[in-house]
């Protein structure tokens, strides 16, 4: 399995967003865009991934590529989809995940919650890591990201306690999409090995 | 100078494109979103980039890093940038390009005259082709994409007859802005050699 989770510092914590304005309401454009990045291939979905978006903390849409329906490539209707978990948010009670689509869950759970819970690696992709070829990705890697914000420093604490290894996948500082495609593209090469 | 060339065989070339739906509209949000894939650095913009859309093979609009402006990570706003480029294609003439927008150029050009103008070394990202890791990027790379379709029979010759090198990127096929990401990466890194 792979896992990625998205540290997202801004994101509305309801569903009060207008798909014309995605950027003005806590960057939702690049979560939406970290969704098709984590999940899609050319006509095509990954199974063994799944993607959680941690939203100021407090609330985390987890998203499951072996269950995942309706997802298009396209940023608007990924948008569409998370809009759609937040609207369930209210099923979220206690530890239990509310589940209003198939293969999209939302709890209200912070960042150190989902570290613990999932089975794994911590890679941290840091401008101060290994370098990428010099290391190989492990077996179960759960790729932390930050959005277009720095991490906050309780949560450089929380990777820090977890023993987080630190990676670097090239000198460009970049967005979290893109990092996501890169990322893949180092485990799906086996560490730049097998093509 | 890096360059991107990308082929979309059902994109509109008239400019009647609501920016709500992209997805019906030729794929215009994979062209948006290979926008950004090539420009856009977290906070930053790539000027030593350029990229050509190359339309059904008769209309080109090319941006130019150095001199863009208005580019949002967003996939609607780049949309947008590019409806605005098909608006205004009327002022190209022969071979003198539109100019709409700073860095926004549109021509009636087809693959082979943007081959045959820019100056480098041609890279067809191609499933056969050599693994990145096993050659060097060339020091101005062209790299030729194409949309959610195979290249075309024309454009392959085309490819052929300009001896593009082919490279592969990973054993997954993947979108195009995503390829984009990835090819970045190979040259940012200098192959994979410096990080």
């Amino acid at each position: 399995m792979r896992t990625f989770v998205l540290c997202a510092h801004e994101a509305p914590l309801d569903a009060e967003i207008p798909l014309d304005d995605l950027p003005g309401h806590g960057r939702f454009d690049l979560l939406a865009r970290s969704v098709t990045a984590a999940f899609l291939l050319s006509h095509d979905i990954r199974a063994d991934v799944q993607l959680s978006l941690v939203l100021r903390d407090s609330l985390v849409i987890r998203l499951d590529g072996a269950e995942l329906r309706h997802l298009h490539p396209d940023e608007r209707s990924a948008a569409a989809l998370l809009r759609a978990a937040l609207e369930a948010k209210d099923g979220a009670i206690g530890a239990i995940e509310a589940n209003p689509s198939p293969g999209v869950y939302v709890a209200r759970r912070g960042l150190a919650d989902i570290l613990e819970e999932t089975d794994g690696t911590l890679v941290q992709l840091h401008e101060d890591g290994e370098p990428a070829t010099q290391t190989s990705p492990p077996a179960d890697p759960i790729f932390v990201l930050s959005d277009h914000e720095s991490f906050a420093s309780e949560e450089m604490e929380t990777l820090e306690k977890a023993d987080a290894r630190r990676v670097k996948i090239g000198p460009m500082r970049i967005h979290a999409d893109h990092a996501i495609a890169i990322a893949h593209n180092w485990v799906d090469t086996a560490g730049y090995a097998q093509y």
